[in-house]
């Protein structure tokens, strides 16, 4: 049961652990929405995840013969950390499981925790068999992710600081995957304030709390598909499920489209890392209906590859018309470069790659028997259009790429 | 004069106006130091930096005519953007300079605060200038970025929530460009705990204090050369100096390689954004030899293009082996790309780019006669040295580019 006498157990395990982490004041996100936002920083959590606080309070409740003969758990994510780092402290035997195709740097991070990690399976629910295997083939101790009241209190424990820090809270915005997190922090959070409202967001693609909502009972997606890794869940869990039944208002959904967008805003406007399930958050803030309420979104972790923070800053500068790519056709012959180069320059816009390629008319000598494909980087859409304007006036047929 | 009243008027002046920024707990660089490091989070100020602290308390002191008639500077950083803030809020008339080589990101974003932007002068000096000349000629109040008590008591304020957060301090790290900062952070902090160490972080490049501190008088660089755009400074500010040559204990020099580490560092394990100025103080926490401490690097601000975002994680990467390129001469027939594309698979090698060069020897025929240029992500250096040590033991000549 997820009492509070439990929620207190597990916030003395926590204590001087793990980090009470800052609720900081965004005034942009205020500014948009009219009401006043603020940011549980859970991203900045030890291990970069919320994870921790579940998985620390887990392996506290159990024996030492427990610990001794081992846990296990499947995952290649914040769970997998979180697990490692509560099994270090405890000083318990632990084995993670993860997928073969999981990027070495994050094998050698959960690694550095001391615990065992064994590759198998080409997808988590391959890996998460295998583990299910070792722990009936050893007596292991499987930990589940978010299948878990112990876990579900442990995550919850963030209601505390959220409530100490600002009592008049009107509204907690909780990312789910498989309902660990919201189960903890709606139950804790009805408990102290019966009047709060707990709203969760799931990715479009992966929303299976609230068809299972919609449904009144546990339901399996057939798909899921999302950037959002962190909460990329097919089933709820059975065990947490009543109580998201019990205390959650809502649930709003959101498409990875957005999240990019606001992973940029939180990188310009806050100077965070948010990973993708983290931003979920965020970006229901716009779909609210409400105004001058103190509302909390929880950014749940932060690990987010650096290559794929690259590869999302570049989206993003495309999707603002801060980086754009066109071709075109030019007559091959001496001068047509510069000409190009003369109005790239007039218009400010700077060059980032340039291809130049012969051949693509049979041709030669036709007015288009050379391409040219540019990138360049602008000051926004508006900058865009001006310099695509200025190469049609001179009579250049453009097209973005 | 830097009076604990001076500093008591200021702090009311900014009391719900900015924000309180967090103090946060690194347990990385902790571990790493052996002392108890916090990061004072200016990145996340209001404007992304410190310096609307020193803006709004010297727009404060200035009469209602000074405000009507108007106040200027010459700034394309922080500076610029913490004094529209402040004209925005005491609703005085600002015009900001600029040198025409400003970004129209940085122009839009100070306009934003509705004050008049000039753009004037190819470099910063000649901007100065310009708005000097302008002051005289419209009789406006010029705003010094960091030679004004005024300017140096606001930003001194946030030793009085570092104090209050971790009364125990024993050093506070401090970035140093032109010293309002340093000035207004050593006079307080000293006041407040005489026995707290003040240490002053400046770039290699531009270490116009450390210099002035040597000579005992007020000295400029011929040269200054640094990617910590913030703190490019020339010539120490005459009015801070001597607080500067009075409270501070040791200034500590940071070449720019340290500083592209260190960025990486603060994105991966703290999720943060900081500027290259802001990142001083954390490169120098290497270099203090004491143990046990408690020690807070300022973070002075966060405002860092995004477009250089991604071109410094870029570096850090390579830097870090986690991409690399190298070229390869291969015989020109069919079959060579996709032996060494098997070999690259292999050792779990991921393209990122790849160019494929015909024609680089004058014999077509000579076992080189095509050129390979592959960049590739690897996990690390490890990784990179086992595949090009792969591609030699196939008799293949690689070369790191």
């Amino acid at each position: 049961m997820l009492t509070l006498e439990k929620f207190y157990e597990a916030r003395e395990v926590l204590r001087d652990v793990i980090l009470d982490t800052s609720l900081i004041y965004s005034k942009s996100f205020s500014h948009q929405t009219g009401n006043n936002i603020w940011f549980k920083l859970e991203n900045m959590q030890l291990t970069g995840a919320y994870k921790i606080r579940g998985a620390l309070y887990k392996v506290s409740k159990l024996t030492p013969q427990q610990r001794e003969k081992g846990l296990i758990t499947a995952s290649a994510g914040n769970h997998a950390q979180g697990l490692s780092f509560a099994a270090q402290y405890f000083k318990a035997k632990a084995v993670i499981v993860m997928p073969e195709t999981t990027p070495l740097v994050k094998v050698n991070n959960t690694k550095s925790y001391g615990v065992e990690v064994i590759l198998a399976g080409n997808i988590y629910d391959d890996a998460y068999v295998y583990a299910l295997n070792l722990a009936k083939e050893n007596g292991y101790e499987f930990v589940h992710p978010f299948n878990d009241l112990d876990i579900a209190a442990g995550q919850g424990t963030l209601v505390f600081e959220i409530l100490d820090k600002l009592p008049d809270t009107s509204i907690i915005l909780v990312p789910v995957g498989g309902g660990g997190l919201i189960a903890g922090v709606a139950a804790l959070a009805k408990i102290l304030k019966p009047d709060i409202k707990i709203i969760g967001v799931e990715p479009s693609g992966a929303a299976c709390v609230k068809m299972s909502l919609r449904e009144k009972k546990v339901t399996s997606l057939q798909h899921v598909e999302t950037i959002a890794d962190g909460v990329a869940v097919r089933t709820p869990g059975e065990i947490v499920f009543p109580y998201i039944q019990k205390y959650v208002d809502e649930i709003i959904t959101i498409d990875d489209e957005n999240l990019v967008e606001v992973f940029l805003d939180m990188m310009e406007k806050h100077k965070m890392i948010v990973e993708n399930a983290g931003l979920l958050t965020v970006a229901a803030l716009r779909y609210l209906d409400v105004s001058g309420k103190n509302i909390v979104s929880v950014l749940s972790g932060g690990n987010m590859d650096v290559i794929t923070i690259s590869s999302l800053v570049q989206h993003g500068l495309r999707r603002r018309g801060r980086i754009f790519t066109f071709s075109v056709r030019l007559p091959d012959r001496p001068g047509e470069l510069h000409k190009i180069a003369g109005i790239i320059a007039k218009e400010r816009g700077n060059i980032i790659e340039l291809q130049h390629n012969q051949f693509v008319d049979v041709n030669r000598n036709s007015d288009k028997g050379t391409e040219l494909v540019v990138t360049l980087e602008a000051f926004g859409h508006e900058h865009k259009n001006s310099i695509m304007m200025s190469l049609s006036q001179e009579g250049y047929t453009v097209n973005l790429v």
